[in-house]
């Protein structure tokens, strides 16, 4: 993604995916395209933000923590989860935040 | 940055940092460096992580608003706040949030 999110007025809720990779072969690829397509269609879905180097973070924003729950549970996503763990990730870390400010230049 | 940061449990703060930038040259690099280690020196930081492709996203974490509000003041961290806008920056934009929970893999 090479956008900065057009995010509404806060508050609003934040989820920081921040992971190690073991490996990018091109399942993961496909499927990391497939939730990109999956989470844009989420009711309360704001936007996100992503880059990678030695370190991956993506910031996904929400209009509520309601949606993030859902999101979570999606069975697809669930899927995309387990083969996280199981296969491409050796760690990450998931922290959820509620946006109480924001300016830009 | 390479590393997940090892952050205390929730809540603490969290700073969203999203930029595009114009160009990377050899004075960027040096402030950058900079900053980092001036960042880390300062009270109530607890980390961060940071990586870049098209978009750069830095996270920060932090004990409490005040430790924000204070390295936001600080001048040394100003001078690069400036040069980052006149020189450096097409665009970016800045989050605060209060990380309410966490999980890890």
């Amino acid at each position: 993604m090479s956008k900065i999110a057009n995010t509404p007025k806060p508050p609003y809720y934040v989820v920081i995916f921040t992971s190690k990779k073991v490996d990018e072969n091109r399942e993961y690829r496909e499927m990391s395209h497939k939730m990109v397509e999956l989470v844009s269609k989420q009711d309360g879905f704001l936007g996100f933000e992503s880059a990678k180097e030695e370190l991956g973070i993506t910031v996904s924003y929400w209009r509520d923590e309601a949606s993030i729950k859902k999101w979570r549970a999606n069975l697809k996503h669930k899927e995309a989860q387990k083969l996280g763990r199981e296969v491409w990730y050796q760690k990450y870390k998931i922290r959820i935040a509620k946006v109480e400010r924001d300016y830009e230049f």
